[in-house]
């Protein structure tokens, strides 16, 4: 997945650094700035870049947003004005989904966010296919520059992933535990509760025989909620041993 | 909606007062600061939290996580650590409706943030009931305290709001949990460790002392994976009584 990310008029080059950040978390790497206001490059950039560095300095610079984004076939940009009558809006969840289903066809998408002070001009948006409206608190739903990178590169990037996982993958696969999380069969999970219930049973738990299916039933509720693995089925046989021998115990 | 932002040992103002700024673009209002490295207030924190002043302003200060969550019923970590065995995995996207559904069964729920250089304790880590991974690029995944709170502050809104956007019948109103579901608190859980680490002390269930700590650990996540009830806590108190009694009955 990549979509172009284009910063019009950009002020602050803090931010920019920042969006770059943004960007290299939910991998995206193209980004363009159209007139940055303090020039380019900036090292103010450079300083809040961290692992973005590299998307920083594959940075390039246009004079206009209409050059900037020639060669792309789906335009979203991102404003926090007043909806109008005219653009297609979306959410942030819907235009993500848009830009991977375009992208998925062939399409090259990108993502407009304006500068800092004014925004995106009206015809900035015009040229837009889709207008993202930012669901936020309405008491005070103006996001940093940066953090509207983030939210919409995250919304991409989950778009994507969720994609990937109806074609088979594993969302979370990059970052998966090694090895061992067996889930416990049935049947090892009747052994625990059988355990359990003997030595319930033989210390008073059960206040009427009547009783004593349904408070079972609560009981294993309680563990199966917890969906057990195996290894946490043999540490709950080591717990019940080691209560037992410490009431053993002499006092 | 709304959730407690805890954000544990934060070390720089900034970070704290652009938190509280996502924090109310996202419509969460209830933040909670452990141990911040700088003491409070931080006029460095008031400076970057613009339109989310107000937010900072009704910050709470507590010594400890413990303490910060005392009153919470489900509580989701934020990590970027490598995944364990023993935690219950979820994207922020399937934290954030585990959140809503929880609170729209009267639970009160949390989202914990470790600090910027250490994050979160592996201790900090195990009381919670989710441990969230986001799933971002693999070669930088790292966010900013502020994106990270952004970021899941977002997913809680979306998440609300599609709840709303659902809420046209009354679906799930004829199927609500009966008042005894109310979910046990941290406290709560944190008491029934205890007792449940004193006799398995006790009863030499602790190889070494060294492996104590990380044993309790994977013992929490069992039961922390269950969301447990107080009801069920109460269960576990009196399961702990009857093999104990069970054990001390004569054969």
């Amino acid at each position: 997945m990549d979509f172009a990310t284009i910063l019009s008029h950009p002020q602050m080059g803090e931010n920019i650094g920042a969006s770059a950040r943004a960007m290299k978390n939910c991998g995206l790497s193209d980004l363009r700035l159209v007139a940055p206001r303090d020039g380019w490059p900036n090292p103010a950039a450079e300083a809040m870049a961290s692992g973005g560095a590299d998307v920083l300095a594959g940075a390039r610079v246009f004079a206009t947003t209409a050059e900037a984004t020639a060669d792309l076939t789906l335009l979203v940009a991102t404003t926090a004005r007043q909806r109008s009558q005219t653009q297609q809006y979306m959410t942030p969840r819907e235009a993500a989904a848009a830009l991977v289903a375009h992208q998925n066809t062939g399409g090259r998408g990108g993502l407009l966010f304006g500068g800092e002070r004014a925004g995106l001009t009206n015809d900035e948006v015009a040229d837009a296919n889709i207008t993202v409206n930012v669901p936020l608190n309405p008491e005070f739903a103006s996001l940093n520059l940066a953090q509207a990178v983030l939210l919409m590169g995250w919304e991409c990037r989950m778009a994507w992933l969720e994609y990937q996982k109806n074609l088979g993958g594993d969302m979370l696969a990059e970052n998966a535990p090694d090895a061992a999380a067996t889930p416990a069969t049935l049947d090892e999970r009747a052994y625990f509760f059988d355990a359990l219930e003997a030595r319930l049973g033989a210390g008073g738990f059960f206040a009427s025989p009547d009783m004593q299916p349904v408070i079972m039933r609560n009981i294993k509720g309680i563990f199966n909620k917890a969906n057990l693995t195996s290894q946490e089925i043999q540490t709950l046989h080591g717990i019940l041993k080691a209560i037992e021998k410490s009431a053993k115990k002499p006092k």
